[in-house]
């Protein structure tokens, strides 16, 4: 049992010198263990699997979901787990097929909220959803506090002096982060006495050409919005760049908040002011509920990390009219 | 035969309306192979693994790295095959700890040269290594023509008129791609009749932090450089954003080549000039290489992708004396 518990990993449930006498061991017979066989033996596997949501035509990896997943593979790693990653278009599908290996359990990324009940009840396997507004009680879930996030972007540019707003962002009316992201935003509006029509609200897909020309259609436009929050960074700095490249000044001619806090958010000019989430601590967060889930097999548990703004040079009072 | 075929993804041996048909039954009867099983009787699992050399210190998960992961799980995912991935601080360690899941083969990124030989002995599994310089003729590898890349990178600002110039790098003497491309640059050097001398040889970790507080330093510095090539794309970021916001505009005072056109080149203010390479072509190489290996086990496939200049705004003259 000891000399198991070390070659998967737990050696919590082992002393230090033992497990490191046991690894000698190993090491000198050459020994590797066959997962499979143990895998049949104990129904374990030992493989957890990271599927996230993703649009076959993204033109490259979303730089949140590269962040997320380094930091899963380290946490499980660190945990004696193996790491399957699998994207997909459609995660019930996808979920299924992981199924095939016996996987203890699964982190779900980016799943749009009506699928996860379906995909759930299917596996019955552990599951942790990400980002994820699920209200089942079957349901484990990891995620923000997006209306909060929505709420702060809003506020700043309010008391910016901003009351021409808009708000960039690939749709707002499916139930999920973006939403209630809209919902936080809108929410500070409505607290400033301001008018629903304050708000323009303009759709771009989650990718840096999409909003680049976003950004390029809104300098040309004559009733441009001084003030605009983006759901996303990497929308944030698309619509930077275009305005930039068509002569409106950030931030003197127009503010831009985005979200996330990614590191490339700093790598722009002005440098970007966004709302920042740590997404490694997300991405612990998850490693933690599922091996939890894997132990106990109880559902349910939420949990929902906060964020912050992050301030700098993005933002500014609106032009003179 | 044929439903086993179908069920391990080998469609290509079966009609188009059969595989369908197989796939109907399955779905219908909720069949889920057992995976653990097929791969004892089998001895293939069906895995295959991402292995990539990695410094647990790194502050965020490299952009090249993680398009390169993407397109590697889209492709083996095409293929019916399951994709474990595991960063490393010792590759070795970490290729013999999947020996366990009898994965079989692995693609490996970012080893060193010296540790190829190493690692193919150990495991004696069908491997592909990405980036990597050994010459044995046991090793299959994958990679890009990184003389060349800095061999014009070092054209480009010489025909510019730049005849001080600095390699920023993480370091250029251990056999490999960075040294490489320190190699073609050096030529490019040589072929212009310029003194050794005329370069400046500046280390960089391979992070956008350590570049930023580079680019401040040489901002302070009496006798700058006018012209300099950064071997990666985050460190010419940073470098960029260090110079700029220490009041040395580029690239009317200095101009910046880096390597890899990663999509953040375009992000920054001026947008990188940057030696190109097709990162999800060379991700797709090493898919087919690797499963070409597992089925033929002919070792020693040597693949290489060509780069070229990606020109924007970061090079100009040199300012005059």
């Amino acid at each position: 049992m000891t000399v198991s518990n070390v070659i998967n990993g737990r050696t919590d449930k082992v002393s230090a010198a033992t497990a490191e006498r046991i690894r000698e061991i190993m090491d000198r017979t050459g020994y590797v263990p066959n997962g499979p066989a143990t895998a049949l033996a104990t129904k374990r596997s030992n493989i957890v699997a990271l599927v996230h949501a993703a649009s076959g035509e993204r033109p490259q990896p979303s730089p949140h979901d590269s962040i997320f997943l380094d930091e899963v593979e380290r946490g499980m790693t660190k945990a004696g787990r193996y790491l399957m990653i699998r994207s997909a278009d459609d995660v019930a599908v996808t979920a299924k097929e992981l199924r095939s290996w016996r996987v203890d359990g699964a982190i779900i990324l980016g799943a749009f909220t009506s699928e996860a009940d379906e995909v759930q009840s299917k596996l019955g396997l552990p599951l942790v959803f990400v980002d994820n507004y699920s209200t089942s009680s079957r349901i484990s879930r990891v995620g923000l506090d997006d209306f909060h996030g929505g709420l702060i972007a809003g506020r700043e540019l309010i008391s910016t002096g901003h009351r021409r707003l808009a708000l960039v962002a690939p749709g707002v009316d499916r139930p999920g982060v973006i939403h209630q992201r809209f919902l936080g935003f809108m929410a500070a509006v409505s607290e400033a006495g301001l008018d629903r029509e304050a708000v323009t609200l303009l759709d771009s897909a989650p990718f840096f050409d999409a909003a680049l020309a976003l950004g390029q259609e809104l300098a040309a436009s004559p009733q441009r919005p001084t003030g605009i929050f983006a759901t996303a960074d990497i929308i944030a700095i698309g619509l930077l760049k275009g305005l930039v490249e068509s002569g409106v000044a950030v931030p003197e001619q127009a503010s831009i908040i985005g979200f996330d806090d990614l590191p490339e958010a700093r790598y722009v000019s002005p440098a970007l002011s966004t709302v920042r989430q740590d997404i490694p601590a997300k991405a612990k967060a998850a490693v933690a509920a599922l091996l939890a889930l894997i132990e106990t097999q109880e559902r349910g548990a939420e949990v929902r990390l906060s964020v912050e703004m992050a301030r700098r040079g993005s933002v500014a009072p609106p032009p003179k009219a």
